[in-house]
């Protein structure tokens, strides 16, 4: 059961460090260096202030603190030594499910970005995919020590802002989630596309293609609800997949035995977890389009 | 080096036979029976002739030639008994790389097929996908016996044109070949899109896509030569997979670092083998349309 | 203040009468006979028992009742002798605003229709243009005379299930308006296109376009309201024009003096006029798309 | 019958004069100073010398020779006082049919212009429409003397580079003429639309529009000829107008007596009088597309 806003300003400095002392990974202290600040008039402030206690901690204290994170797959995650709440962000992401050689490459990564720059790597994995965590990885091992740091606790406010926003009810509270929606157009007959399936599955550069959903357009060629809602949409590459022809056989339309069109794939990125994605299509028996509508 | 349609109609009838003999499989009295017939006018009229003498043959005569011909992925394949032709002609369909499982099921196929009708399961592979012979293997086991042997005489009328066509040169020659085109306009900016790598793909139901083709599109938007041409189209089902995402990188188009659009996949079945299939892309960075154009 | 169909059930039958005589033209006796088939549970019961009253009638008394309407565009309407209601129907259709050659085609097709059918030509004006008036009035000329009359009560059913509308207020209302809706997706920068002018004009086929809305899209690419909305589409011909090539201007996309696209005119006609057209337009500066959607 | 170049290069100097005399307008020493530069390889070269000819003259001579050019819609037009070339030059345009209001605005640009700049407004006619010359004429004016002068120059290369190109035969003409192409697709059908009904209209701010040609698709839904072709395109505003209800109703497609699409208007801007413009429609009863092609 959630904690609530109102509870929290009400009750005792330790009861609130109890509560809310996981928030911030391995560090109590935050919640404690909080307390004092309440009461919080939203669910943001309250976030707000949290970070505010990162900010003003020396530069030592920061460095521990960062280095109380857990490597990404590593090998606190293979003997299940990680927080409740590090071991399903990991898993979320599909982190638990590495290959072999994706282990290595993880590892690999690892040993040189805690060589360079003395602290493991964080990223909210929630907003990502195993191949977005990558790229980043590649990328932020370039940096310099001061943007990385910068960067580190970038992610722990993000981190922390979905940790908060899963914990505790009230007004004020930041928008987290995205959605990705959908919406099939028969231009042959002018109506939406009803009865339509829709997959929807995850692209890896290197690896098998996961399956997210598998739906149905309604009367009104929608899917009654997004095809992923209520979460960050995680940062990576996508393809919808629309069984249109089965629909234009349905129909009645006269087609080849290899129709011209069967199953439609839509391939599209996502680089913001919190925006709105609609990608719709525009189908006939001999074309098809798409587009980012909104 | 090949026959000309004039050298055939003047040779000697054993000449004639012996330069025709392998046509039709195991069958030289079929170029027997069509050398009275001489002179022809086109190279049409030497095949349809051919085909006149297998139709007036009696019903005995042609089961005989029909069960001439070698299984398809059979036993013959696997030993290397078969004609040159046939050889060839499985070999490029595919058949000669299928896994255990697509050998089995061939096998089972062929088995069924023999004890119903009586003949081999004769298909113009050369038109065909190792998916599309399947599908049509299964089809053809329901019909009656009567409309499957015209249609083993569709297809040996079909596999006898494409001999015909590449053994002999003269006029009047039947149009064999299809071909298979794409174009990439970029609408974001008004022009063809120059330097898009474009990969075309084989798909299959229940097996790993095959590679066929990668090139780069011209000045105008265009390939310097057709994606598929001078042999007819494969009956399957195809995906072309545009990398717009680096063309829009190079114009200096902003994107995210997973761009919205980045390959674009185009599939599409080809059901007319003989036929013109332009299959463009209209792309900018947030939307693509497609169709079959001409 | 319209009334309530409570009140209509509870009032006495001659007041009922006198509330809803007009709804038939010149026609007191449909309320009359209606006035005992009261209570009414919704008002489409309430029309519905008003068009038996009519359905029931002797033909004497039907035909008697079809010449109790006035012509279109003819002269009582020149004259001011209309009703109320049919004043409104008629100036709303633009039937007062005819050229002279108009009004002569008027009047030859009131004359030419009132001498084959002996009664006056009906038409529920208030789902019509003046171009769609003409086509069915040419069209409906041609049909025999059962058919004819059977349309004509049609009509009828369709003018007063609107004037029910607009004069009762209670539960059960049929659906009697349609709606008209755009929506502009700017794709060259993947988003709504904010603040597009867009003028909708009716097409005349003869005659000069009119005008009738200017609106401005909003931050999500629509209008604030519909384009038509709250009353039946009138079955005709519209033109959307969007001043896209201004968008494109503000949003820093360079444009030759003479853009290729600067005012997007999208026509299309509107043949049921209690349904909802949505219209949207997709657009870069070198391309745009339409569709009817939902 | 037009001259070579090789007759120019081989005639003697006075025929050459007279023969070129004329391009320049009222200034034939023009022709006289190209003449020893004989002789030239490509028509190209020979335009170029007698540029290189103006351009080498004296601020005094170059000014006599501008002011020898006539006003646009000026008097002299009115009064039949133009050379042949001006005359044609001016009348293609539809300089010759301006309302009077249009005159009076001319005579108004003539005045302020020749007040400011001391010679008359010189424009290559042959490249815009009368909407696009006052567009250029009020721009213009804005412009200091010595771009405007620099303007009026390349404008006369622009004008006798057209008069050379018409009046000389021979080798390395350059490109003066543009293309306005178009193409049907049926998406519907998957098909090129043949037969459809295609008019083009120059249209106008201010005025009423002017048909320009009506045309039919042919089997490959495009037209026999470019719709513009052989001479520049004229800058300005243009609308295609596609009869795509009727082909759809030959095609059996049910629909509406009003159907949704009809008429399919596809307006667009010319900037580019030597450019090829492909404007090609995709359509279906329900939908459609352009953009500019290639």
């Amino acid at each position: 059961m959630p904690l609530t806003l109102d509870a929290l300003n009400a009750m005792s400095r330790d009861d609130f460090i109890t509560a809310l002392g996981s928030i911030f990974e391995h560090a109590p202290w935050v919640a404690e260096g909080a307390a004092g600040k309440r009461p919080f008039a939203t669910v943001a402030d309250l976030h707000r202030a949290m970070l505010d206690v990162v900010e003003a901690a020396s530069a030592d204290t920061q460095t521990m603190f960062l280095r109380g994170h857990p490597d990404l797959a590593g090998k606190a995650a293979r003997d299940g030594a990680l927080t409740a709440d590090s071991t399903a962000e990991q898993a979320g992401a599909g982190l638990d499910r590495l290959s072999e050689t994706q282990y290595a490459r993880f590892h690999q990564l690892n040993t040189a970005y805690t060589q360079r720059f003395g602290i493991p790597f964080i990223v909210c994995v929630r907003r990502h995919t195993r191949g977005s965590i990558l790229r980043q990885f590649e990328r932020r091992l370039t940096n310099d020590a001061a943007a990385e740091r910068a960067t580190a606790l970038r992610e722990i406010g993000l981190i922390t802002r979905l940790r908060v926003d899963g914990a505790v009810e009230g007004s004020g509270k930041p928008n987290v989630n995205g959605r990705l929606s959908t919406h099939v157009l028969d231009t042959h007959m002018g109506r939406p596309a009803e009865g339509v399936r829709i997959d929807l599955f995850e692209m890896q550069d290197d690896g098998p293609e996961t399956k997210l959903a598998t739906t149905t357009t309604n009367a009104d060629g929608r899917t009654d609800k997004p095809l992923i809602g209520g979460q960050p949409l995680r940062i990576g590459v996508y393809e919808l997949r629309f069984h249109i022809g089965a629909h234009f056989a349905r129909r009645g339309v006269p087609a080849a035995d290899t129709p011209f069109l069967d199953i439609v794939p839509l391939r599209f990125g996502i680089a913001d977890p919190e925006g709105h994605y609609h990608v719709p299509l525009l189908a006939t028996p001999w074309s098809y389009s798409t587009y980012r509508g909104s």
